[in-house]
């Protein structure tokens, strides 16, 4: 990825993280009602409850990129939903109402599209969330579902990205990498898991797993304050089977979904515990939150110490 | 269109209005959070507020069929936010806050992008709106916008399709027809002329006319109790410049994003009154709402009566 962009430049040089770091520039500064606009995982919005934010967020699935074309609609469906789902969950709230936008092929059979609404109500419905409206429009080619979801989360339980805080344990749910073999369809959003998180300990910093390990630590890492890094400790990520014992499938795969988040180390012990009676989900301890330039460190099994870069899913890499 | 669909029908064969009709269905009866569910401009949300609603609305603006590739990126932005603002003025509300979904070829020069954002920013910002989040993603064919808002409406205020009573006058806003060859691009949507009317006026029903005056009141009267019916005048349909004096343009057109609603006739003249030294948008009264089993009727200038049917843009007919 080049640093300037000369005029004329494509998406593709410049990358998501450059592109949304423009937008966000065009879309100017916020007014009152907007606690945190574009740069976390939902939007964070005052409604008239004085004791709880509205979240706000929108994700897009499109064959050929997010699912195969061959792929079971109701799947497809699930995923959709499950998307937003997690970026609920990474901020620790409780989903509420969600609209939807379909391009549909004219020669689409109605029987797939009512699969797929099957599995968008299927994954809506388990975390309480209702389907309130929507649009389908004609494509030409490749298909497309736009979720929009409205959550809701009290103000003394909200997780930003930002509120990492050096000497933190870095906690991971589940198993990651090799997501794309299967689980990307079916994975089941942390909202349960992160309700009671937040609902039980002090979590500093947390961002959903959409991207990979190594893009989503630097996303965690860029909305730190300055001189906050992340050191992590390859021996502990935790690899999935679909991993296949690959290390790079676990930092850069993508779509695991898995919540990642920082808490003060002298609650571990605690939050092991009680975790382990509450859920089967695994949860690991991968590293630490340290003051360093560096924004990522990666500290190898032999103890050698290498900058880790955002080298995970990228939307408009070549791939 | 047919009326039985067959197992494995496309979603061609059973069009926008049979599609929506069936995934409403699926998705099931609400909670008493949704005060109106799919099936109007906006789903209608019950917050903390006891005198407010939320609007929630979401539309797709796709390349191919919602605009030309060459198309202007600014306009492009324009019109993905304003159909979105045109829903919210179709139940008297503000807009609020909105996010967008974006896919993007990855060759897509990043000034198209920004020109893009300026548009949707635009917009937003000329109606109070402010743009909070949003994603990007690759794809390989058409471009796509997505964009999905939150309004707000007071409860004592909103307006919904289903109220036309029998003896309305059914009026609509500004002229009709031809909006593809330029307007639907650069339209403005009728939040202000909305505001204005439910703030003044005790309006029955209204829609914004999105898909064509035939296809929009037939929306109208299906929304409406048994037996409400809708009998336009063919000589008082206004036809824009764009129409090129074509009723048929008029009628089946789409995209016109003007007001369509019903009101008491006894407040007809002194709503022109006041219209007039408040805005240079045309209001026009088209007719009644009458009790007949036919739900929409157009009565020609020769007095001829004629069933009118949905013969509308659908997003799915070949055309």
């Amino acid at each position: 990825m080049k640093r300037r962009e000369p005029n004329g430049s494509s998406v593709q040089d410049l990358g998501e993280f450059g592109l949304i770091r423009q937008l966000r520039r065009l879309v100017g500064s916020a007014d009152k009602s907007v606690a945190v606009g574009i740069g976390d995982d939902c939007a964070v919005l005052r409604g008239r409850d004085p004791r709880r934010y509205y979240l706000y967020t929108c994700d897009p699935v499109v064959e050929g990129i997010h699912y195969r074309e061959a792929a079971a609609p109701r799947r497809v469906g699930w995923k959709a939903m499950a998307r937003n789902l997690s970026d609920i969950a990474a901020m620790g709230g409780r989903p509420r109402w969600a609209v939807v936008s379909i391009g549909l092929r004219p020669g689409t059979d109605v029987r797939w599209v009512k699969q797929l609404y099957a599995g968008l109500q299927a994954a809506a419905k388990q975390f309480g969330c209702r389907i309130v409206g929507g649009d389908t429009t004609h494509v030409r080619h490749e298909q497309f579902v736009v979720v929009a979801l409205i959550g809701e989360v009290e103000k003394s339980r909200i997780v930003l990205r930002r509120g990492a805080k050096i000497g933190d344990s870095v906690m991971v749910t589940g198993t990651l990498g090799g997501s794309w073999r299967g689980k990307h369809l079916s994975f089941i959003p942390r909202i349960r898991e992160a309700r009671w998180l937040v609902t039980h300990f002090p979590v500093h910093a947390m961002i959903d797993l959409s991207d990979g390990l190594s893009n989503d630590l630097q996303r965690l890492a860029e909305a730190s304050p300055r001189g906050t890094a992340f050191e992590i400790h390859a021996a502990d990520i935790p690899l999935s089977r679909a991993a296949r014992r690959s290390l790079a499938a676990a930092l850069n795969d993508g779509e695991d979904f898995e919540l990642l988040f920082t808490i003060d180390p002298r609650h571990v012990t605690a939050l092991r515990q009680k975790w382990a009676r509450r859920f089967r989900t695994e949860l690991t301890e991968i590293g630490r939150v340290v003051k360093s330039r560096h924004r990522v460190a990666l500290i190898g099994r032999d103890g050698s110490r290498k900058r880790l870069l955002a080298a995970g899913y990228d939307h408009f890499a070549t791939h």
